[in-house]
């Protein structure tokens, strides 16, 4: 038994347009930018939740990439979250320590990923037999 | 003086992969299917909310176009949520008579709506000036 939800919306912009999207949607969203995700290892930052803890993300990606928006489904069991979705039609696409880079069957990227919601998590996450 | 919040996720596949990548969206949220999205006049599906009232929808795209997830802005005032946008950097795309569709400043799409969340958007937008 474990439990997930979409717990993250992420926008993903290369180098060349991150810095001036990443100030948009911050504006946008009228939340404060908390770093610069100029950081190779910690390419993220955060924005204010949108509702039901759900958080959003901009993430600086590699130069050339295209922009687009990708779901973190967060679990408190990654590896048995991943084994679902696969059994649903999903393939793993990249497969890191404690997280994966999925495609759905049409070929759309999202990730699985552990709990960061804390409290909103198991307010919102479904059980799973 | 008007409202808005980012309401409504959508995944969006052509119609090639749609139905495959709707199936496979509601079996990973858990929840039922309640059309099939195949009336070009309402592309669209709605999956059960994912916290905070947020929606998410499944929209069957044109032929040959990319699997993508888009985000909407939903506004109690279109045209002011438009201009405020529009200010921070948004160009608009496609302008239909009640919504349109725009771009960030690194070309990821969005829309601006008209309210679709009721009571879960009073509780969650943001106030402008």
């Amino acid at each position: 038994m474990h439990r997930s939800r979409i717990g993250i919306v992420l926008v993903d912009h290369p180098a060349e347009s991150y810095d001036e999207a990443a100030g948009f949607w911050a504006a946008a969203r009228g939340s404060e930018r908390r770093g610069d995700a100029s950081d190779p290892d910690d390419p993220y930052e955060a924005l204010d939740a949108i509702g039901g803890g759900i958080k959003l993300e901009l993430q600086r990606t590699g130069s050339g990439t295209p922009a687009r928006i990708h779901l973190d489904i967060e679990a408190d069991d990654v590896a048995a979250e991943i084994a679902r979705v696969v059994g649903l039609g999903a393939r793993v696409v990249d497969h890191h320590e404690d997280w994966a880079v999925l495609a759905d069957p049409g070929g759309l990227l999202f990730c699985v990923v552990p709990v960061q919601t804390g409290a909103d998590f198991a307010a919102h996450a479904t059980t799973w037999d």
